[in-house]
């Protein structure tokens, strides 16, 4: 960002004018120059410090990324408003001590308001973890399983194969469904695939992030005392889910509620206290639910995010409302690409589509590079397919406002008439 | 914080109007009222989004806590500054895909900056991972030995004595000294305790965080082919460190260089890639070392926090001009300690008192509460010793200003004179 040139005098007045809030010029979207509170903190230090609020300053980025992902705007600007002093408290978030009143008053609330959304049963526990899905890889045999044990797989993109992989160094799992012979474009009828008689659990991925397939309903464990587990990385709270039919959900914040570095274990509480001795003391989900997520310093920032975007999405009218919007974004998307008359493709299977990541390609791949170029150009970013399997792919997460799925589509259209 | 009444119109205006800064009044600060910038921002939202600065409305505290801990004003305003747009990119940090150009110059910055102020010899890898200190406890053991190797743990505090009690599940760990008959108020003498000959590593907490006992040199392996390590958390960054003594150096970040969710690894190169079959791959080194700490999604905004503090070390001289500033903050607490004819007592030997963490009690133990209250009605927070000592602790980490320590030094003498 440029050096502040424009200040604003809050010099001995008591507050700043008054003025009654109008829309402001596109003239003044395209400004380079941050405006600029210059003011003289009440510190130790003698020098001015100086806050840009850089957000009055230049043009957002519509954001299609997969994760770390765009958030509200209301949030982002409360966090800013907040980062320097939360609430009065003399002190940022992220200099709290993560036993101090402050901050168990956030990290409360955050639960709280959470289990609110998900109507989260109390006989299950909710636990702030660090280290991403991909620790949980690993957590799960070792909390829920002996080396002996089956477990069950169903694989329907990369995450869900990663998490088979992971579980093969703790017990015995088997891949009892895979579509990776049909890169990944579908998910089996639940009596399209055979259960072991005693699998400890059956894990699902509910959505898989690069290739775009998505759980509309869920498996029943075939052993009366197996659970359903899934990863829920990617979808967690774009839509209302009945906890009850899971052992554990589990998911990485940076999806739909929070920046990365956040991992929220949803688990059933009788499946809690039978980790085996290897598990490393930070992967034992008693001893972070005997400690209420505090067993050793969590990552106190992005807990406090998450519990921003919580607060957001109740006020937005719960998941209910929100699952409304994430189906109208989505349909409009693909209602796009499935009327291009094969311009654009989806290779998803229609019924398994996911909301929330949106993977397609052009039939002249040859204009893919110049379709994601053109694109960035107009401010939409982030659009290209995953590595592993190129193409482009739009995520609308939560807080991808329905404008932006908007201005994506009448783009598209607009390259289409250009290069059909 | 309140909600926003003074406003800022921003209206069809190009620029804010530009005023000479000056100091702002007292009175200013004690408004409960924040300012606001209310814009119509250049989103996909139509309602006008507000900012308020919280920086300009309430007094900052003295934040004695022990980590998380306070960061630098000019950091956290900075971080204020870029949070909603980081430098113009149209993007938080918190959103940014972490395999894209912006984030990818963060993390590269950060390591390069950490290299420079540490002189971290260049057969050193350098990984920002999440967990804490206490998944390294689990991480060092399955990386380095087999189950039946011997590895020696020196133990001046309980963060020591955590990681022992860690490595039990993963090798044959041995305490050769142990602080506890005497509080933890000592570090041994070097030729003090007998190493096991073939010990794979030693390991040495450098500082303890509750005790305040801090190594002021360190012991040499025994075992030619061993390693010394060390947990650095609530001293990394506050002096200059010969790195090539050590195999690994560990810290989690939320003392010196950071908020919570950030631990770095620096790992001697040639010990990466021996991890045991049943390591997490998300607790192998090799993993994170090939992947340039991006093997999943890592903790993208706190390691932006540490880089900015990074070059907040950098500009403030490096090292050696932080560790003066140091060593001139804990000289002026414990002399006050010192010199109060045993009102105040320090346990802690004096040769080894750490710079960081200042433990201390009073002589009529029954006036503690009273202290800590009367300190905290004048801004001075965290001053409660941890509950498994009790007493105080005043933690001064680099963030610290000589000022704060000043005024509870002074706070302490006006204290003494009252009660004496």
């Amino acid at each position: 960002m440029s050096a502040s040139t424009n200040s604003l005098l809050l010099g001995n007045q008591t507050h700043l004018p008054s003025l009654k809030p109008k829309p402001i010029s596109q003239s003044f979207l395209h400004l380079t120059k941050p405006s600029t509170l210059t003011l003289t903190l009440p510190s130790t230090r003698t020098k001015p410090l100086s806050i840009r609020c850089a957000a009055s300053t230049t043009e957002r980025v519509i954001n299609f990324a997969a994760g770390p992902a765009a958030l509200p705007e209301n949030v982002l600007l409360k966090a800013q408003s907040e980062l320097y002093n939360w609430r009065g408290s003399g002190m940022s978030v992220m200099e709290m001590s993560h036993r101090g009143k402050e901050f168990l008053s956030i990290i409360q609330k955050a639960e709280s308001d959470l289990r609110h959304l998900l109507e989260i049963p109390p006989d299950y526990s909710v636990l702030f973890l660090q280290g991403g899905a991909t620790t949980q890889f690993a957590a799960l045999p070792l909390n829920l399983c002996n080396p002996e044990d089956p477990v069950d797989y169903v694989v329907t993109g990369s995450w869900g194969d990663k998490a088979f992989k992971e579980a093969q160094k703790y017990c015995n799992p088997k891949v009892v469904w895979s579509g990776k012979a049909e890169k990944y474009t579908k998910v089996p009828s639940f009596d399209g695939f055979e259960q072991t008689p005693h699998a400890k659990y059956l894990h699902i991925c509910a959505n898989e992030t690069i290739h775009g397939v998505e759980f509309k309903d869920y498996p029943v464990p075939k052993n009366p005392n197996g659970v359903l587990i899934a990863d829920m990385s990617s979808n967690f709270c774009s839509k209302p889910v009945d906890v009850s039919k899971f052992g554990v959900i589990y998911a990485g914040a940076q999806k739909n509620v929070g920046p990365s570095g956040v991992t929220i274990v949803i688990i059933r509480k009788d499946l809690i206290g039978n980790a085996r001795d290897v598990t490393p003391v930070m992967l034992d989900y008693k001893i972070h639910d005997e400690n209420s997520s505090l067993y050793n310093t969590p990552p106190c920032f992005g807990i406090y995010m998450c519990g921003l975007v919580f607060d957001d999405l109740l006020a937005q009218g719960g998941l209910k409302e929100v699952e409304k919007k994430n189906q109208r974004k989505a349909k409009i998307l693909y209602d796009a690409i499935d009327e291009s008359r094969g311009f654009f493709r989806c290779p998803v299977e229609k019924s398994v589509r996911s909301l929330m990541n949106v993977p397609f390609t052009l039939e002249k791949s040859e204009l893919e590079a110049e379709f994601i170029k053109e694109a960035a150009k107009d401010k939409m970013v982030q659009l290209k397919g995953h590595r592993s399997v190129g193409g482009m792919r739009a995520s609308i997460y939560n807080a991808m406002p329905l404008a932006g799925v908007e201005k994506l589509v009448a783009f598209m259209k607009e390259f289409q008439a250009r290069h059909a």
